[in-house]
């Protein structure tokens, strides 16, 4: 049950979005921005950071539909972003993914425990300036996008097949929608 | 030094925000409505909601600016935010800001550490659901303006006078201003 009283049948956060349309227009837009705007690093590799953070979180709603959202993307698939769960060092991913992916896990704890050293690996690997400021923010966003979620006991539905559906809408058509009930109910899968 | 090339002479955030504005857009739209936006929580309570989190998560940048923009709203001070940062239970604030602040407290280490009790007392104290809402967004979003500021290694000013004007416009100007590199040394009180 949420600690408030939020619309009903709306899963995780698109339920207190749908609550609070003021606030849930800037959320809409920055995960829009991060995830799916211009960026050198594709959109698997951006939710796939996303989706690492909120596993860390221990937040089953972003981390499941980050995840999917993450598969459906060029390039992802639910076995990459597994792997990456488990182990960024193991899994078959890029050199400087791996290195982008140990300041996230760092800024998940506090942003003061990237070190230089963890930079200068990440820029070693060929990661840009923007690359790695956008790990940052990508890392620091989902510590605000969990707490959000977990913090008003949102509703967090069990079954696997509604997040490969929402991870689905999430890869092609994104978070930029207009904040109404009809629309969140939309992006939720519910008629 | 910042991790990255950032603009010189911008503190903290600041500087972050003028290096990609794509981002700064929705984070600027964010703190303005939930710190500045209609409410029926002050803004001086909102701010010092704003400096506790910031202050457990050991964000200097964050603390000293939200604490000074805290005490230049009205009904705030630098005694209130001080008392509240020390201990929230003992602080002169009312007993509903104070069971709002051990919601912020929970969810600055996790969202799902707020318990069902936490917001039967907020609510008992007379919190509205908006009032928790607020709340929990506003802990939870300095849990990234916190990390993003640190996980960069932006530039963190020692001199208190400048938090003191930094925390007077914020206070006054908000945070909507277009991230311009002008604007932003606007922000940061340089020429």
């Amino acid at each position: 049950m949420p600690h408030i009283t939020l619309p009903e049948g709306l899963p995780g956060i698109t339920g207190a979005m749908a609550f609070r349309p003021e606030t849930a227009r800037p959320l809409r837009a920055l995960a829009e921005v991060l995830l799916r705007g211009e960026n050198s690093l594709s959109s698997a590799e951006r939710e796939t950071i996303a989706a690492f953070v909120s596993y860390r979180n221990d937040c089953d709603f972003c981390h499941l539909s980050h995840r999917a959202a993450a598969a459906h993307h060029p390039g992802g698939s639910y076995e990459l972003v597994d792997a990456v769960r488990l182990d960024p060092q193991t899994a078959p991913i890029s050199a400087k993914l791996k290195a982008l992916l140990t300041i996230a896990g760092k800024v998940q704890v506090s942003g003061r425990h990237v070190t230089e050293g963890d930079v200068a690996q990440a820029k070693s690997e060929g990661a840009t300036d923007v690359e790695i400021h956008d790990t940052v923010l990508i890392a620091a966003a989902f510590c605000m996008y969990n707490r959000y979620v977990d913090g008003l006991a949102t509703w967090t539905p069990a079954d696997p097949s509604l997040y490969d559906a929402m991870g689905q809408r999430m890869a092609s058509q994104g978070y930029a929608g207009v904040s109404t009930p009809q629309n969140q109910a939309e992006v939720a899968g519910t008629p």
